[in-house]
C-alpha cells in the first residue's frame, strides 16, 4: 500500500479524502466528530475496517473536544459522540464493533479524571489500529496460499490498503501472494455507482506494481465463460453466524457467477466483520443511497430528470455460494457455523 | 415511441443522435455516406435493427452522391460504399443482410441507367425500414402473450424504439402488454459502458408513461434475489442457427442469473438478426471497443492514467440459458436448431 488511509497526528485524524482518487490525493486533517461523520458517510473514507478505525478516532476527536474536568459531563458528551458517529453508515459492522470498545473503555474507567480516559480513549483507537494491521498481514498469509501461480483474479469495490489500516483483506491477499513471488493477475470491476474498483483498486494495484484491468461490472462473466478468472476475493460489510456474507452490491451477482462457473469465492474479513448475533444474513440491514448517485454518478447527468432509481450500497450473498473466508485466525470452510464458532474462540 | 429514430427526408437521412440522450435531443440531417458511417462507428444511431436501415439508407446516400450516366461507375462507387459501411461494427449481423439486400438490388438491375437503379435502391431501403416497423409490431403482439399480468420486467441496454424503425424488440413487447392493459413494470440496467439503458430505454419508457427504474447493471442479481423480477427481457445482435445469442457486453451475465433464480429469460428479434450459416455463437466475432469508453466515460476519467481496461462490446450467451426466442413469426423454444429452421421458413 503505497500511502497511509488513516493516521494520528497529534490531536488531529489524518485521511485520504478518498472521493477525490484517482485523478487527485488529498489528505483530509479532521479535528471534530461531526466532520469524521460526514467523511465517513459521505465515503471520504470508507471500507469496514477503516470505517471502524476512523470512527474509534472520531471519539477520540470528540473526547479532545470536551472542555472541563467533570467526569460525568465528559461521560454524557463522549456517549452523544459515539451515537453520533453510530448514525452514519448502517451495514458494516465494523463500525459498531470498534464503537462498542470505545464505550466499553469509558465504561470501565468511569471514575477517573478526563484526562486519564482521554487517554485511555486514545490509546484504544491506536490499538484498533495496529492490530488492523497486523490482520490484515495475517489474512494475506493465510489467504495466499489458496492462489495458484499463475493466478488471475477477479476482485469487487475495494477491499485494499485504501479500506483498511494496512494492505486490506481482499487485496491483502493479492499482496502478500505478489510478495511470495507469485505471478498475479487482476481484474477490478469497476463498482458501479461510486466505482471504488476503477477509482480505488485500480489506483492502489497500480502504484504497486501489480497488473491489474478495470472491467464494466456486466463483463465478469464473460470473463468466467473465457475461462480466464482462477477465482473470485472480496472483502465483507458483515457476516453472520451462518456465514452469509454483506458486502458492496454486485457481489452476490459475482457468487452467482462464480457458482454457476465453478470458480472458487473467496471472502477475506476480520472477525471483526463477524456479527455473530444475527443467525443469517437476512437481518443484516442493507443501506440504500441517493438515486443521484445512479443517475448523476459523475457530475453528469446519464438518466433522464425525474425517473427512478433504485440504489442498494449492499447485497447479501449466501453461504452456499461462498467457498472459503479467510480470517486473521485461519481459513473457514463449511459447514459455516462450526466452524466460524470454532475458529472465533481460537486464540 | 415518442419519435422517429430515423426516416428519409427527400434526400437525406434524418436520425437522432443518440450520444445527446436523454439530456438533448438532437437530430441529425445526414446527406453522405461516410458521415453515416461515422454516425454508425460512434453509436449516433445503434441497435441492430436500426444500424441495418441506417446502412441500408447510406447506400443510398452513396447512389445519390454519384454524379454521371456510366453504370459501370456508378456500380463500382455503390460497391464501395458498400464496403465502407460494411466495416463500422462487426456483431449484429443486421448491418450485412441490409447491405447484401442493397448489393442484391444493385446486382439484378445492373443494365439499368442509373437513375433506375438509384430509385430501386431508395425503394429497396424504404422497404427494409416499412418492414421493420412491421416486424416490430408482430414481435411485441407474440411477446406480449409471455408476459404476466401484473409483471416486472427486467432488461439490458435498449432494445427499444431507438434501436429500431418502430416501438422496438424487448421495448416492443413491453409497448404492446402495455397497450393490451397489463400492469407493466421495468428496470432498465444503465448498461455500462455507454448506459444505453439508463440514457435510452428510461427516456423513451418514461415519454411513454411506463413505470420505469434504473439501476446499475451490478444489481439486477440483488433484485432476483428479493424475488422481484418476473422475467427478463432483451434484444439481439446476433444468433446463431443452434439459438446462440450475441448481444450486448452483460446479457450473458443476465442469463445466467436468470437461471440461477429460474426467472424466464426471452430473447427478442426478428429473423434479420438471425445468421443461419453459423452453426453456434462461437463463431460471431465479438467487436471490442476503445478502453477510454470504460476508463473516461462521463468526460470524466474514472480510473488512474494509464491502467488497463477491457471493453468487449457484446456477450454470447448459449442456446440453453434462453427460455425461448421471440420473433416476428412467433416464439420459438427449444430444441432451437430444429425450431429456428422450421420457423425460418414459415411465411
Amino acid at each position: 500500500m503505497p500511502v497511509k488511509t488513516i493516521e494520528w497526528l497529534d490531536g488531529k485524524v489524518r485521511i485520504i479524502d478518498q472521493t477525490q482518487l484517482p485523478t487527485r490525493l488529498v489528505y483530509l486533517d479532521i479535528q471534530d466528530p461531526e466532520t469524521m461523520a460526514e467523511a465517513i458517510k459521505s465515503l471520504r473514507i470508507r471500507g469496514a475496517p477503516a470505517i471502524g478505525i476512523a470512527a474509534a478516532f472520531g471519539v477520540v476527536l470528540g473526547a479532545y473536544q470536551f472542555r472541563g474536568s467533570d467526569p460525568t459531563a465528559f461521560r454524557r458528551h463522549v456517549a452523544t459522540v459515539i451515537e453520533k458517529l453510530a448514525n452514519t453508515r448502517p451495514t458494516a459492522v465494523n463500525l459498531f464493533w470498534a464503537l462498542e470498545r470505545m464505550r466499553r473503555v469509558l465504561f470501565f474507567h468511569q471514575t477517573e479524571p478526563v484526562e486519564e480516559i482521554r487517554a485511555k480513549l486514545l490509546a484504544e483507537a491506536q490499538k484498533i489500529l495496529e492490530e488492523d494491521k497486523d490482520t490484515c498481514r495475517r489474512m494475506g498469509y493465510y489467504g495466499a496460499q489458496l492462489l495458484p501461480d499463475p493466478a488471475t483474479v477477479l476482485t469487487h469495490c475495494n477491499a485494499g490498503g485504501l479500506a483498511t489500516a494496512d494492505f486490506g483483506t481482499a487485496l491483502g491477499v493479492i499482496y502478500a501472494a505478489y510478495e511470495q513471488g507469485k505471478r498475479i493477475r487482476v481484474f477490478a470491476d469497476e463498482t458501479r455507482p461510486l466505482l471504488q474498483g476503477a477509482r480505488l483498486t485500480a489506483w492502489e494495484l497500480q502504484a504497486s506494481g501489480i497488473d491489474v484491468t478495470v472491467i464494466c461490472d456486466n463483463m465478469a462473466a464473460f470473463l468466467m465463460q473465457q475461462g480466464k478468472i482462477d477465482c473470485v476475493l472480496v472483502g465483507a460489510d458483515r457476516i453472520a453466524r451462518n456465514g452469509d456474507v454483506a458486502n458492496k452490491i454486485g457481489t452476490y451477482n459475482l457468487a452467482v457467477l462464480a457458482h454457476y462457473h465453478k470458480i472458487p469465492f473467496y471472502v477475506v474479513a476480520p472477525f471483526s466483520s463477524f456479527d455473530l448475533t444475527l443467525a443469517t444474513g437476512q437481518q443484516i440491514p442493507i443501506e440504500q443511497r441517493s438515486p443521484e448517485e445512479v443517475t448523476e454518478g459523475f457530475g453528469v447527468r446519464t438518466a433522464p430528470p425525474g425517473v427512478n432509481a433504485y440504489n442498494p450500497a449492499f447485497d447479501l450473498t449466501p453461504h452456499n455460494l461462498v467457498t472459503a473466508i479467510i480470517t486473521e485466525k485461519g481459513i473457514i470452510r463449511p459447514p459455516f457455523t462450526k466452524n466460524i464458532a470454532r475458529l472465533k474462540n481460537k486464540a
